[in-house]
């Protein structure tokens, strides 16, 4: 690789920056920049998008927080035997994975660690800074792409949302690409409106949400009937096992009904499930059936089966997302990005819940992006 | 049913007046009308098409041609007996579908008709406006809903084409639920033209070219490659059999293909089968596989699988489209009628072919009728 | 009707007589037996079982326990109206609906009712004698075709557990079609042994499992490595919500792990869901996805989507269990029929798991009843 | 690799020697002869097998005729990279592709080939036995993996049968893996019967059909009644490209039907397509859409969706059945292998259809090999 290095170079900072995410992200980065792959599956570098100021692939820096030790080039390899990086790509692109491997710092807190919140967040806070600074990067993004915590209890700050003081604190914006509470926490809330960074979340929609934010709205337009939409999931990884944990899949399934009850007008009959399926390893597959009335009453039924490698799912939104939240920053945006719904599965704000509508406000959001100075 | 009579009436003419999707649209507005079913898959009666001005399902009066002879009664009730119709529904609508019977007059030509083009259409125009004149109709709509012709060769006018024809002349908007050639042959380019009535089409989209209207966009606007979509649909009935014809099944196949090449900027891999299977009656199942590389060219998979009843799907559309178009040609509306697209396999005019476009075309042109005079 | 009395008469005493499956074994026994239907569905009246000796249906007087009031009739009319039953059988039948709704007696035991275990079990028993002497029966069979009852805890007879012993005490055979606890309690054994009387059971295998134990072996036969087997179920009618219950689902679904654990050498990983989804009515769909492993570890993968009546799949189960527990009874068979495990999930004695296998018993069964005196 | 000579070696000479099929089988062997993969998918491999005498995988010599050029080495790395076989198999396994590459001889008739059918049986014989001697073989088998050819038409002998009759006169034993017309040719007849080698086939059983060969007998076991049964298959590769030629096709489908026919006692309606789908390589989807009535005339559908790979599912077969065949000829076996019938859509003989009565007949034959002296 020999991309001549961009006049400015900006970071985007991983929470669980030794994931399957993080690691397909960072490698297929360096590797679409390098013209070794086609940008496929990453919206910003559609046309659209052209001329929205977004940082170029080649300026991106990576660093992140993690509580593994495994370094990026090795998980790179784990990645590729199990099909989901192409075979050949971690050799291709292992400079960069190193120096991204060189970037990540102990996450936490670890069991049997004693520092407080305050002493945690200050830690993060620092790891942050200290990457921005060192890099001479113009500014940074944290992302969100550690797996899903059960839902937070009391009142005590989960890890995700110490996470997300850390990157209000450094002044850097913030997307919560998982279900975890993040910002979406009480304690956070006047941090957050007085941080002025611009901030987007949470859960990327990568699958069966997906599909359901555009069949949703094809029902309604329809003036269909939809009596009940069941779904399951089955995936292995780190996320089925995380997910098998009801608090934690709890928090997932809330985002997947809300695209049923804003798209229909209501909340159809039927359960989702997600089971831990070990050995499907970073593949998923999702089952809908959607039971509906046509005309008169008549019944019928749509099926749909997804199945998807859930990291080359993420990774390219996770890249979209941190070009989109640090051309906001620096176009001087800031506070909730209600305009990337498209991504979400659960966005903040209040903009529309299906994809099309949501795809023309990312668009829109696109072009002022290119309009600011 | 004891609803008042409104003070205007008009006409509904079904080319293929005794098949299953006319039989159904008479039994069924009856029954709405009546109040016995909720208009489940009618989007004029939604609340955006509520102050259109569309005339009132009470206000409609049916008549139409067709080759057959069976009773519209004795249609309606084989369709109870197969499940398309609920059971009870033509008993409480007896009159009606007497009614409508009591309109219906021989198509053509039929075998040995030794008719020439000009006599047929003169034979169709007049059969039309004596329904209009004995009716004391304000005006009346043509609305083909007969089993798919074969693609025409030569310059001979098929018969959908003699009766859009006949609709031109006896002054009526037109509408093509159909492949079948109708309005789009060359002979009637310049008669089209002239005629000031508004005209739509064609081939209703009712399963799954619906679902490729909406999955196509969400492919392409999340930049997914898709590299091949295939599909097989199964279905009985009449237009199984009509369809099993390799040169009616190419007209439908190329309305198919249309969406798929407007909305993914390119035609992928794959064929689409349409298998005449008696045994499911008027139920299709249609399956769909669609093959997508996602980021760094990891393969994915989406299958879907709709069931459906054809004449349930179809019916209310047609009441939608008939009201839509006897509404533009009261308020003036001529020539193709581009914002119904949503209809549509392959729509008339040049409008957007993804389903969240044409809806909002739709509801935009419902909006342009409610401010007519 | 007026099919001419056979010589002897025998009973089925149904325990959850007014149920779905009871109303559709009562009713399409009737159709049957008249000529309106063909037995599609009966194994029983399949050639290889001509010359068993099985009692005629026109022989079989139905009768049994249950809790609630609805008749019969109406019942039957609830079934036709939601597609169950074809339209016009109740009217057709109406006379055997009625015959037995009067030999319908209330089961139990009712919230408040005071009644101990040995009072129930004795009242249980009064009622199918006093059908048998009253009926002029020859002898009767008792069938449990009630909703799953929540898995038993403790030393307490469960509500199928007092039938059961009524069963024994009145000296007739016994068939458990759910997976509710019947015979299977400690505190009947040495009563099930020491009757000499043959029961069947449990858990009838009507969809999901009836496919497992053919896909089972056929993966076991061609070496091929099943990774996970994974499942889920959507049904609604009582039987949904009954297994909505965890207690009854865990019931059930153990004996569908059976036949994966039996016919595979060894348990995969995946689970196995039963959603109540009360839209669906008496339908079932069950989806089944298979990911194994073929030659060189390449990953494959099978899925099947059963769309079944589960009233219309069990009903005519029920009356081949009656006959062959009839017959066998008459033929001096009794304790456990081990080579009726063609009909069940969990059955007893130590057959085989593969439907071929089972199936090859069965035959082998029926030959053996026609060899009897 | 260095498993020791084994004291005899035989040949296993194929057809397509340079295919996806032939590659991975070769492939694979070794390295499941090297202990790199368990022997998954291989059915003499498992218990029932273990004393029939059948030669040791390290005892297999391969050779053979294609058309192509490609070395077996370069295939293979082309099929690891489609993920058909294991990333670092081809170097694992180098020796043995290299071994076997020597050993191909080229085929024909190439374009403007024009030695008569006389000459080239006469050459390919001589290939086959210059390879048997200069091996020192004990004997060899010829196995027929290549490209389906299309239908034969007229008296002249197809390839597929110049090959075989080269096998009949070489003193092989013969095994058809493809629905071509190889020893089924009535010129071939005499020569078959008199040669004294055994022979098997044709066409591999390895997905749909293979599928319907349990389902098939579950419903009729069930007394289910099938009433149509349609197919779609989508496949890439080679052989995706012979069966879009309807010509090719026709045999294939042949083949698909008789099971049902033979399993259910009738043909259902239905239709099977053979679509090539370039993109999907390697890999087939398979769907299969069962419409069957149940108790009193109810509707329900099974479907099932298969995606396997064509080269894994079907290489283990074949050297399964070149180590039968082998083995039958030691034993003095001739003739057609009826009892192979586990293998084949349309087998030899008049076994039976359902794949449980298949499997025990080879099960049986396994046990009369191994009782052979």
């Amino acid at each position: 690789m020999s991309a001549s290095l961009p006049r400015t170079r900006v970071g985007v900072w991983l929470i669980g920056a030794r994931g399957s995410v993080a690691t397909t992200a960072v490698a297929g980065c360096a590797a679409v920049a390098a013209g070794l792959h086609p940008p496929t599956g990453m919206v910003t570098e559609t046309p659209p998008f052209a001329d929205s100021g977004l940082p170029a692939l080649t300026s991106l820096v990576f660093g992140g927080h993690d509580t593994m030790d495994c370094p990026l080039p090795k998980r790179a390899e784990e990645l590729a035997a199990g099909g989901v990086l192409p075979h050949g790509l971690p050799a291709a692109v292992a400079a960069e994975l190193a120096a991204a491997d060189a970037e990540i710092r102990p996450g936490g807190p670890a069991p049997g660690d004693t520092r407080g919140t305050e002493r945690l967040i200050a830690a993060f806070t620092a790891d942050i800074q200290d990457f921005v600074r060192r890099g001479g990067l113009e500014r940074a993004v944290v992302v969100n792409v550690a797996s899903t915590e059960p839902a937070a209890d009391g009142a005590a700050l989960p890890p995700s949302s110490l996470y997300a003081a850390a990157a209000l604190r450094a002044g850097c914006g913030y997307v919560n690409f998982t279900p975890s509470t993040g910002l979406h926490h009480p304690a956070l809330a006047a941090a957050a409106a007085a941080s002025g960074v611009p901030y987007a979340g949470r859960d990327g929609k990568t699958g069966q949400t997906l599909l359901r934010s555009v069949l949703g709205p094809m029902f309604a337009q329809r003036a269909l009937d939809v009596r009940a939409w069941s779904g399951t999931n089955l995936l292995g990884g780190g996320d089925g096992a995380a997910l098998a944990d009801p608090a934690a899949a709890a928090a997932k399934n809330a985002g997947k009904e809300r695209v049923l009850t804003d798209t229909l007008g209501g909340s159809p009959e039927g359960e989702v499930h997600i089971d831990d399926v070990p050995a499907l390893g970073d593949w998923k597959t999702a089952w809908d059936h959607i039971a509906f009335d046509g005309f008169l009453g008549t019944r019928m039924v749509l099926q749909t089966t997804w199945q998807g490698c859930d990291s080359a799912l993420a990774a390219p939104l996770v890249l979209d997302l941190a070009r989109l939240t640090l051309r906001a920053q620096e176009s001087g945006v800031r506070g909730p990005l209600t305009d990337l719904g498209f991504y979400f599965k659960d966005p903040v704000g209040q903009g529309p819940s299906a994809l099309a509508e949501q795809y023309a406000a990312l668009v829109r959001f696109g072009r002022q992006l290119g309009e600011a100075a």
